[in-house]
């Protein structure tokens, strides 16, 4: 079954703000059989909106049309408005959601709502309203033609506060769509992974498709079917199962896990913690490894040891290392990593040094030099690295690596050299 | 001038990648006056492609088209294919690109690539192709009917690349889309902005449109037109000059700066120094302070301090504050503070203590209380904060509540006090 996602704003199609609520539903209605086949972004702006709804109700396929942004208060807030002409539906005062916005000014606010507010009790002749306690835009649920169209208010938050209500309205699915788990690697270069999938791909059926992604020095894998009958779904198992036992050295994920807590698992299966002393990276890393719910089992500590001086007194790296091999070297490294986890009583300790740019390089040490540590007991070991791209990019993949070390470490059996 | 974002993977339709390309292409096109009219993601899937294309091409407005994405070398990328056929050219061979695809292969893999990279040495008869030193994807530029096409690797970072060369052939433009600077402000609920804001739209033209955003405790504010003209930029920017005299206390960006970067810009302007003590927020604090370039100029340290024995090791936290009164409470986030000023001999120092969830939360102390400290001289300020949301979402309000008090703090002169 077949959906399609239109979010309604000038800021995203000028790319003030980055979409996050389009990416929340297609991620969701997948993961219910609802594949969106369309993800369309368009401005407030009235002739663009009622053309891409005549492109969208022209497209048999798809029989839920999933909208957000455009609810507000102000006179850019368009969706209701153009909706309700689209479906030749006038707009109904509700007295009750007129209520919940004074409630709700009331609440937040402690005052009346303004009387431009009074727009956002109205909504289409025959719409299901659906209340929202987060804010003063509800949302609604109305049919047309052979569509059902779910219309609800662009502010991230309440978008996702809304998906579990939506959820129960949706239509009975007969899942046409079938996306096996996906797998995650990371380790070597992306050649060796096609290399060893090639061969494997030679035997898919015309029925399944495969998507392979590179990101940021993972790959992800999976298989998809526009189809979905067991035996699509025994086809689409054989042939993971193979690619599996390929990259069996370096998968880190089943179903779509992130590197931290793949990292995170194995840190707990093995009762180990872990602390870090960031230079480049700025507190990235530890971040990441705080993102993961119940970090706290492993995480100790991190240090961001920006300046030589941080990296001196609160790691203890030796002021003559600095001076002698830079604040960018395997030394440095080696000593932030053993010297963190010493100073935290962690098991395992992890030290970044690099140079994160724009500026700050040179011939010798360019921007995108960096050097990851990683100290266990008696075991150092520090891996050095060129990355190119901005800072941004230069941070992202500084914890990837370090991420990466520290998930081969955790695999190969730290535990055990203990 | 109007223009479109076509970007094309399975991959983002099903949610399991965030888009990075639509939003750079969008952002850029904006920048240089072809305002995106659409912006589209599709999957990997002919039927689709096509139609989206036709849709597209009917739209008169419409002259450039950016197409991201499916040029890579497996069987699920059918970018070239679709493309060539629905504007009926054949596909040709380029024997230049494939000796780039060989050297590529032979400089980063050390061997020859596999015959299925040849299909990315085909290109629709009459494009101009577009080396790419990235990848083994290049892209092209065709024109069709009344509309040119870019068609450019999905990579993000191939996609970044191509930008500055694409731009080069990008049609004269006689830029019909203005939009102002964007301001933001910050520090009190949305409604002071919007009851100050109402009065002073009621002399908006009929030219003239507004966005307002509100984006994690910030508000954003800019106008657009869909005409470009001397009479609406004067009046945009006398409307805008009303809203900052409005706004004034809680402005901290004209043209759309971040926070971190209007709180980096005053510390530099101020000669101040900065550490930070983190207990719910993980790093993310120190992160965004160390994404501007040159933060190394006032970012002195950063302590992540989950546990409680970090806190009281690192930042000397007495023990006997977290007995009486708990980890996370108004006398832990002051010492945090104050200690981590104290200890980084830094000028500022902020604290911050909470329960990011999802467990730890009681009835008392539930999940979303947070505590923020800012210290600086003798002066400590502790604010109390309740948020709402996950893990992810109230480690980002922390941080953002932490730049604003800092913001302020800094702009109501800190300096002065010292």
């Amino acid at each position: 079954m077949k959906s399609a996602i239109l979010c309604i704003g000038t800021e995203i199609t000028t790319g003030l703000v980055k979409d996050l609520n389009a990416h929340f539903l297609a991620f969701n209605l997948t993961a219910v059989g609802l594949f969106p086949k369309l993800v369309l972004f368009v401005p407030d702006h009235k002739e663009t909106i009622t053309k891409t709804l005549q492109f969208l109700f022209k497209d048999e396929e798809i029989q839920s049309i999933f909208i957000t942004g455009g609810l507000g208060p102000t006179q850019d807030d368009l969706t209701r408005e153009i909706l309700a002409e689209f479906i030749g539906k006038k707009l109904c005062f509700v007295p009750e959601q007129w209520d919940n916005i004074i409630r709700f000014y009331q609440k937040i606010r402690h005052t009346l709502p303004p009387d431009n507010n009074k727009k956002q009790a109205f909504i289409p002749e025959g719409s299901l309203l659906l209340e929202n306690p987060l804010g003063t835009a509800p949302g609604f649920i109305i049919s047309f033609q052979d569509k059902k169209i779910y219309v609800i208010p662009g502010v991230p938050k309440e978008t996702q506060y809304f998906w579990p209500i939506i959820k129960t309205h949706l239509p009975s699915n007969d899942n046409q769509f079938y996306r096996s788990e996906m797998i995650k690697a990371c380790g070597v270069g992306e050649s060796l992974f096609e290399t060893k999938l090639q061969p494997i791909l030679m035997s898919l059926p015309d029925t399944l498709q495969s998507a392979y992604l590179p990101y940021f020095g993972e790959v992800w894998f999976y298989l998809y079917s526009y189809q979905k009958n067991p035996q699509v779904i025994q086809s689409a198992e054989n042939i993971l199962k193979k690619i599996k036992e390929a990259w069996k050295p370096y998968l880190f994920s089943r179903w779509g896990d992130t590197l931290e807590q793949a990292c995170g698992n194995l840190l707990i299966e093995k009762h180990l913690t872990i602390a870090t002393a960031e230079s480049c990276s700025g507190g990235l890393l530890s971040h990441r490894l705080t993102n993961i719910p119940g970090s706290s089992a492993y995480f100790n500590r991190g240090y961001v040891v920006y300046s030589n001086q941080a990296k001196i007194d609160t790691i203890g790296v030796p002021s003559s290392l600095i001076t002698q091999h830079g604040a960018v070297s395997e030394e440095v490294a080696r000593a932030l990593a053993e010297g963190v986890r010493e100073k935290s009583h962690a098991d395992i300790g992890i030290g970044i040094t690099g140079i994160a740019g724009p500026s700050g390089g040179s011939e010798q040490k360019p921007v995108g030099l960096v050097y990851i540590g990683i100290s266990y007991s008696q075991h150092n070991q520090v891996q050095k690295y060129l990355f190119s791209g901005d800072r941004e990019v230069i941070k992202i993949l500084s914890t990837q690596s370090a991420l990466t070390q520290l998930f081969f470490q955790l695999q190969r059996g730290i535990n055990d050299e203990r």
